[in-house]
């Protein structure tokens, strides 16, 4: 866009007398109320943001076919960003790699990964742990993007509440992190417990892993919404990435 | 705001020579950047649109005190618009009259109203039709807020599905609808009937009226997002004035 | 079981004096407190009960293999009863008809069915109706089951309220009816409607059709529990076998 | 309405040949097209069918005011009518008492009656049975409402199915039943219970009755939605009125 | 039908002293109850609609077999109308093709149609706004509905809340708007921001579009019934076609 | 009753030649049908069940006024049976007390309670833990159930899953149970984390306490079913009393 | 673990003063602090629980690979427990067989077994109680699993609450119970004829059997929990299982 | 606790041969088994932790009585530590007063507050937005929470989405935040705008304001759980306590 160098030009014939003041505040005024927010520069802003948060554009491979999803691959990766795909099928990644061969699958994760130079390292550790062998793949989709959002992980999986001597046995590791991420199906107590153990905030994810009254997650979800520790908040279910995500701006700041 | 001036005074410096263009330009792009937008005369974009809507800003008397509703009645009167207060108590009506004492209280309705002359005239009428006796307070809160929308309103009251030929026997009145409010609790089948006897658009009202399954309108509200009639949309439970709104929007096209 | 003839040798040791009334009593009370119920005819009751209602016990497929459809088919079939197959797959059907030569599929109802001469004939006529074509496999389910089970059946398809003129259309037919079955997705408004017309029982069962808020059927099920007419009660969703056993019982009353 | 009056001379004029064919035709088909239903003899049919059903309309006293109720009720009684006032407050007794003051108030049904000779006899008995003593109150709605409406009314109480020898005791009342209404919260397992006892069509009506998980009567609703007794259709939560009326119309039949 | 004849004849009658008025009025009291409404003129009212609403019979693909789509799209075509079908799939355009072959399929948006010269044009210009690619067939559904049903059609895709600056970058596009159907899954806040900007009616389109607690477009759709905004109303989860409807009989209003 | 009265004159009938064995055993036959189950000894077994349970009725104050609650306890403790009322507010005591003077009111529980010498004593110990300081009237509901039924009870309160220690440092009062009860709210973990120290059945009661997305007890029974520990059995939302007597019950065994 | 074995080193060295009792102390201290909780014997607690509760690990099938799946499994045997397998699919018991060729496959009840001499009986018989065919599978599930943990296992089916005879014929089965296990599906009313009927616990499974508005065991879980019979309690939706591992819980009391 | 003392002597024991090592080894054991974790200093790292998160005990007023919070907070405040009720009424503040008078009580959050000298500042600005007025009393409660923990609160009100132009004229103003919370009722869109204008964590609140298909909030939190920005986690519905919690730690990181 050359909208500055248009508002050069109009001041510039301001300057030299070609137009009289009225008429270009009167230009100016359309100019404030019509013309995009992208040409003002807002654009612009995002494309900070992006910079500050240290973490590009993320493809949600879920209703997105391969070859969709290999173009906006390439076009990420060719102007030299990271490339983090999630919920990708291998059918996903057959595409991806001819694009970009050196890209990496996480089957358990389902996803897809290219690390390039454009991520700021974050300040601690970002713990993940999971209740359940169930809930390892949320929980590997949540390590592997905080990873790659450039924090270090520290994976504490199998400590479910239901034998709560495994999750205290590593309360030496839960105490070293900056912001945990707790995944947990079922009845989702994990978070809970694991925020009454530490001073930093915990991110609940809940997962779909259950059956019967699980709903689908729901129970998880509704158990750890009404978390009776305060240092909760709570994700979607499954939503491992969105929980890294969160957990990566906070281990940033 | 005075942004105006202030850029009037800017083009003036730039067209007596006071100020360098380039440092004129950088003035301005700062100014589309960092300025509050209802400085750039986006909130007076938001005054045309209240206009051309022929309706100014509505008060929605729930979760306010009968002091607060007072307060911003009087400001709404005082720059010349007409009033209008939902889900208003006698309590609130005590206090509004006492700053506005011409306004009225419809007491079915809940609604507090007073008319000024701002409110451009729709073009056809609307038809209000309710289910059951116990539906008209939602039915009036629609027709009323309609009429003061500047809306020729025709109420049709009491034509209930289970008895199918009071609906029929006003269908002439029905036809001559420009746009159609339909209000119904129990099971919310009035909109798909009216739907199928006319063709023009049918905004479907649910009511918490019912007991039991009904749900406190849950069923209504299924039932006309169901309809098998494909010109009804549907507003929120009990919302008598965002039908009434809408309609009026569609009644002004 | 031979328990008459256990009494009735009892009896006999009394009347010659074998045993003490007093052991005798003692005796019969044991019986009365430990004898499995079936044993004391109350199972025998049950089968008068299948014989007032005109009707044998029915195989419900859902669930079921079709050997063990096949097997219970064969047993009915066996002792002279008329055999009703509901949610029969085409492959039950190849799996009943090697021991049912003579028994129908029939397609979109999903019902398998032989007929018998053990069926006594309802007193007036059923009537069928449904809202859309959709709905027309749960109606044939009833309508089929309420022919097998002895009434004169008369079906009124595709009256939607939608389109209510051919609901008005048919009410010559309706009146005829000495109870009438409603079957209707989405709103599940045909109930109401009909009810309106009539002075007879409607059962309503509402269809799993219809997508996004009809929720497999809750929405249908809702509108009908709520129905604004007094002569309509519900059955389970899809339904069409319960709705036409009930309509059968009252039409042999 | 004097419709077929206006008829009879527009058929005298044709006769007198004080108009010609053709333009009474029209008139004729102008009277088809535009007249309200009622005009027709629609409304006649309704009055019809009112007198077949034994019945007249009933007061739903929910969300009406006391001055609304006893004004309906003058009407009602005024043309001969039998009176029923469902979920009547006290306040609307002593309205309604002022205007039909042989009226009786039925506290725990919380119905008002005044019978008059306007109600044909059903020709059986209507069982009406409930689980739990707090389920009476809308058992005695459903047999205060039956008995009304001119049936023979066997009330059976406290037969909850936790306790199923107390209902098997009442096994031979309950099988001199035409039609039973089972009226139960909590699990509302007793309509599937009391079906397999008998041979006629139950109406079940789940109540509010429970604490926690019983959600104001979605998980009896639910269970008799499901019973897997086929006799079963169920009313609405709490109607006892409804069930009532389906019973009296099947009664009548 | 003949029934003009009919009554002709009898008026004849009448006027020849052929018959009693008396029993001629008996006849015709006869006639206005039993005969069915179309006959008297109310279907073709129902076809006068169809011209009125410039669009004839939709076929909604769901739940019909090709075969059955390819029957009544022939007959619709034949009959000079533009075919509209739904939710169609692959399969149903092979065999609709056979029959129709100048028809279209829409893939993204699986409709199929087929355009001939009986569709007024709306009067002005409907805006199909979408939150993410996601959401695109229902869009699509939405916007080859309307312009089918004659309007002209301007998408802005992919403008959800949450990257507000890309909305607002198109508000000089969504100000041209009659009408405006925007359509979101997840948390379904487009129509609020939208509707909040424009001063035209707002049809919101939840879909089903998301995962864990989005549970199938719920979210979306109580997002929306909740708008902050007061010109929004709402159809059915992923009912594009409906809000297409919807859209078009307002502008063409 | 005297049925066994009965039996004997008919046996001595038979003994004497009276009466034909063969008309005796028709006789016999019938009473065996027809027979209300109570005379059979049916109800004598409840009795002696009541007795094995170690518990007679208990009354459930909700919905029962003071006046009947007292009437039923007058009763109860006439017969010599403890008596038990739960869910009683003060006016229920206040009745209750002027008919059994000696009875105990436990206002936080809610309970009123007379005890008799008819209960047996419990084998071990009944823990009864409970989360948080507002889970503590349903929590002692079960505790005084529990002893009013001849247990032990070991009371464990406020050992909230947040604080992990807690409960961990009553891990040894913990192991002493024979059964324990877990109550808690808002995520309900507590029985859980239990189950996992233990090797006896927890018997889970949630709560209705907390607020928002608790649902009125419905997220913390979620939790509950969901239990990834397996020796946890659930019943309904703050059904103390319901806890305490199956606790009761296995302790009896 | 040799965590004693290093203790008993430590203990020595301090014996013969290899080290100051001051940093032993220091050593000690240390080791209870940050050693996992089952080095220091928290893990045996574990293992001594085990042989408390007389049942090793149990392997959830659902969501793990039949690799995964026969890995646990050889693992479990070669410790020379029982193994026991639910929710296995008949691709891992192809597994598992490979590596427990003794292993055995129960079809209905998708559970794989191998008995080895680490169980203790338990005292009582366990009846599991099922209402219709389509709940066997959980049925069989709680059976064989009861009869792994040492139960004798008595199993009474078909026997649901609609043909109420059947039941009651089994009355003298029912009564031989120490606990008894109570599957059902649809309505779920089971449980609390059942509990009615005998004076020990009874733990009830909801089944996912029923279609429409039995919502996949919600139904039948509702109504478990609402029953109105005391000593009911209940455990997730299918979860025969669970059922079981609570009822040898209390079985071996 | 004197556990090392004791583990001291024993030690002694060991090294003046009072002891033989194996005896000792079983007392250490035993130690190590049977000893409640707060006597291993468990307990002193949950003080570390109060101090470190900056923060004491914090009294939830629901349900509590205000005899009950008033000895609470006399004994937090007693101990030096700073005070907070959430949740209070004016009942509990006058108890609160009477032992704390110093304390403050903020009407429309419902908090009372007393500041002492022990809590660490926060490192930057936390953010309140909230869409609308009835928000306004959740958003004050994390407000003054925040405030209290340390924190440099802005507080940024009335920025609903449907007039998005006065939320973006406060962008200036978020771009300041370290952290944000956004309290929103109705569709709870506001936490997925504001999140796309920052890059910082936003801790959602959802309200229970609203009416109708808002279901107490349950519209605003499935809203939330759903946001299209990734920035986004969730607490209870009207849980402004919390969120402030949450927003503390991640701003005293």
């Amino acid at each position: 866009m050359t909208s500055n160098k248009l508002l050069q030009e109009l001041l510039d014939r301001v300057a030299r007398g070609d137009i009289e003041t009225r008429d270009a505040l009167e230009h100016l005024v359309e100019a404030f109320r019509a013309r995009p927010f992208e040409d003002l520069g807002f654009a612009k802003v995002d494309h900070h943001r992006a910079i500050r948060q240290g973490f590009p554009e993320v493809i949600l491979g879920l209703g997105k076919t391969p070859a969709q999803i290999a173009a906006i691959a390439q076009e990420i990766v060719g102007r030299g960003s990271t490339l983090l795909v999630t919920r990708a099928s291998a059918e996903a990644f057959d595409a991806v790699r001819t694009v970009v061969p050196a890209s990496t699958y996480h089957l358990e994760a389902a996803v897809i990964t290219f690390r390039q130079q454009d991520v700021a390292p974050g300040k601690g550790t970002i713990v993940v742990a999971s209740a359940g062998t169930s809930d390892q793949p949320v929980a590997e989709e949540a390590a592997i993007t905080a990873e790659l959002m450039g924090n270090t992980v520290e994976r504490i999986y199998d400590v479910g509440v239901a034998g709560i001597h495994r999750l205290l046995g590593e309360r030496h590791r839960l105490v070293t992190a900056r912001v945990i991420i707790a995944v947990a199906g079922m009845e989702g107590a994990l978070p809970s417990v694991v925020s009454g153990l530490v001073s930093v905030p915990v991110i609940a994810v809940p997962t779909s892993v259950g059956y019967g009254a699980s709903f689908g997650g729901i129970a998880a979800l509704l158990g750890m919404l009404n978390s009776c520790a305060s240092g909760v908040s709570v994700v979607n279910i499954d939503n491992g990435f969105g929980a890294a995500n969160i957990a990566s701006l906070i281990n940033h700041l």
